[in-house]
């Protein structure tokens, strides 16, 4: 059984997106346990599961707008909070929140905690493309400054991740860079691409510009937290804008445009199912003992669904205790 | 009169693209008199114009491969070459290319050179929003590492371009950060945050994120080459791969898919039109001692015609010798 403990009360639509998630998740998946942190009487609300299911009731959650570190120090009784401390009480064996993200990653840090020997845990998310077959990128704004040694684990995380959650037997490694060619970027990025290079257990392909990411470049994409976050962000922000910009042509065009729109609309809702990637989960923050997963802030029940899809299956394989043996043979999973 | 030098062999289309583009500015400005620099019979095939243009005839040109350093030293007479020498020679007042980008940068800083106290120039083009009003971005890669003096030039490099060249007033200048908030980012980030918080000659409106810069959050965004280069390609991939998509989507969608995109065909364009921003000319080498500018690699026409356009306005506006004067109010504009 796979102890799940969820932060029912982070996120635009908490606690009913989260709680609906989580019914939807305990009714298919048999070999999960789910503990609800929360307020018992506004999740009950929502609650249809019976079995397998506990509500660990709090008054107190972390904002959006809370200044993390020091929520997580001064609200212990969070709902964030005591989920995360479950985890490191080894009530739970994961934890998931659709809350605040600086929040979580500090919870991660300070009470789930490192793996041995990996330095700066990376948050991850896979991400759709054009062709259809998504990719790993990390990190995606953990850190605001890494190291080539950061880069350099964040290649052999995102692998084993690659390898094991998403069922790619040699998943295909690259650097975020500004060219392809081995002599481009800065001076972190040429100690990195010789520390990947070296590196006999991972395929590492070399380097991939951020315009041929969306379109397979590669199954992982390195990257140090800062640029990861912008180009995570011009990425959503252009996807995003182009999208309200088609809607807004339509709707101010008339007639003429909404009949056309409508012949449309299959092909237009396929395409944008190619680009929905909340069936990947949400974001990880990778290198802790345990998974600790983000859900988007906004995330419905169908994604907090598919969250719990993913930890079910980071569980099942074992891959947090592959990577413990990695980093450091002899230590053991918390 | 302004004098122009155009590379007519650089580029996916040349020397006809380039050479028609320069047959619709001559024919609209008066003012201007173009070189062109290139193979005298190829450029003659094309060339209607007959006053105020001279060709200069060489049979040498750097290829797109060619690296770009190696390539400036040795191709003498290539005529991006000859066009940055006639700019030093002061025989022409700008230069203008389709060819090698990094040839271009090199030939900039080496051959024409840098404004005294211009310590790195920075790549810098008008980008499209999805709000219709542009924007300024640099450094979009000219440099791999950037100091926050760097970014500290850029923001008063980009201000004075939006104002003198697009006609902002007050251009509201923003620092690329992973979040909105003064503390947020590295120690770059950090330090140039300080740095522009206490430049008397700009409007520094704080930190903007890459998800809200096509979304109008600036009309100037002062990045690191990394990252510039790096958001730059991510906004160019997404937006392209998604319009691909969407094509793919109606080609494969049978009748009534392709009815529909063609009742809403009008409106499609008009999308297109408005984040294109060929109009805007190509990307600038800001901070050098006369306009160098270079149009992108699959220019047609109508994009060669723009950026001799945006030179002749930069030469109107004579914002480069306002920039001498401000980096070094003794310094006179070679």
């Amino acid at each position: 059984m796979h102890v799940i403990a969820v932060d029912a009360m982070g996120g635009d639509n908490a606690p009913q997106a989260i709680v609906e998630g989580v019914n939807q998740a305990l009714a298919e998946f048999k070999d999960i346990e789910i503990q609800l942190y929360g307020d018992e009487a506004k999740i009950k609300n929502y609650l249809i599961a019976n079995e397998r299911v506990s509500i660990v009731h709090t008054d107190e959650k972390i904002n959006s707008d809370d200044e993390p570190v020091k929520a997580i120090r001064k609200k212990k009784k969070a709902s964030m909070v005591l989920g995360a401390q479950a985890v490191k009480e080894k009530a739970a064996d994961a934890v998931i929140s659709a809350g605040n993200t600086g929040a979580l990653l500090a919870a991660g840090l300070f009470v789930v905690g490192r793996i041995k020997g990996v330095e700066r845990p990376g948050l991850m998310s896979t991400m759709p493309s054009f062709t259809g077959q998504p990719f790993d990128m990390l990190d995606l704004g953990a850190n605001a400054e890494n190291t080539a040694n950061h880069l350099h684990q964040y290649a052999i995380l995102g692998s084993f991740y690659a390898k094991n959650v998403r069922g790619i037997a040699t998943p295909r490694v690259g650097l975020l860079n500004n060219g392809t060619e081995k002599t481009k970027g800065d001076s972190l990025r040429k100690e990195a691409f010789e520390l990947l290079s070296q590196e006999a257990s991972i395929n590492f392909i070399g380097n991939v510009e951020a315009r041929e990411i969306m379109s397979g470049a590669a199954d992982v994409v390195v990257a140090d937290g800062f640029t990861g976050n912008a180009v995570l962000k011009a990425i959503e922000g252009t996807g995003l804008g182009t999208m309200k910009t088609l809607k807004s042509a339509i709707m101010n065009g008339g007639l003429k445009a909404k009949l056309g729109a409508f012949l449309l609309k299959d092909r237009l809702k396929g395409m944008k199912e190619t680009m929905d990637y909340s069936s990947a989960g949400g974001a990880v923050l990778f290198g802790l003992k345990a998974p600790v997963v983000k859900c988007h802030g906004s995330s419905d029940a169908k994604a907090v669904y598919y969250t719990i899809k993913q930890v079910r299956k980071m569980l099942d394989t074992k891959v947090v205790e592959q990577l413990v043996d990695a980093f450091d043979p002899k230590e053991e999973v918390n």
